[in-house]
């Protein structure tokens, strides 16, 4: 039951991080909300807002249109446990209002009987 | 199987997560370390740091020698998933060199036979 890192499921989970990182740099909307519980208890802290229950994340999103993201993802790390939870994080660089900054981004995913859903994320810049 | 907050297992992640915020505004470096998941896989993003790996997190606490720290915390939300799984999240206020600031924190936790540890944290700063 305590399988750390069974490789066929860091490989799901992998494939599906990098669909949800075109999905977020991309704003692609069904997608997002496809990825993301729906749930009052799915947590988002994004960079600027602390975002709380499906309705919250979906409405944020929805009022940025024309939202792209241009980011370099590195140290992604994708770590599982017991084949039903794992955790996603990666750091990246991206240039805000003409300053290239550091960020981090920390997800939590859990398995249920419909699928892969992210439960908790973070995201963050690093102090300048 | 896909148990969602399990009274029994919210109230036992409940009360480590008390015992861990007490350990860090006091720096009891022991029930840090007992807290934290010892392996090459645990993250630990904090608000000015990346660690990757129970090494570099313990070399990190260890070198705040004389640290403390006073915060209130708020929406503290612990969220579990199929009795081995949890996020526990929450906002913060700090005093930051003279300046009140507004914190967020999560954690995902994981129980293994040796009991619950933390296996990814981030911690950041609202933009002021």
């Amino acid at each position: 039951m305590n399988t750390v890192n069974n490789p066929a499921v860091v490989a799901e989970l992998t494939n599906l991080y990098m669909k949800y990182e075109d999905a977020l740099c991309n704003n692609k909307l069904e997608i997002l909300d496809e990825l993301f519980w729906n749930a009052p208890e799915v947590v988002r802290f994004g960079v600027t807002e602390n975002l709380y229950g499906g309705d919250e994340i979906r409405n944020f999103r929805a009022s940025r249109t024309d939202f792209k993201i241009h980011r370099n993802i590195y140290n992604l790390k994708v770590v599982t446990f017991s084949n039903d939870s794992a955790s996603v994080t990666l750091e990246f660089r991206r240039i805000i209002n003409g300053v290239e900054r550091q960020g981090r981004q920390s997800q939590m995913w859990h398995h249920f009987s419909e699928g892969w859903k992210i439960v908790s994320a973070h995201v963050s810049l690093l102090p300048i």
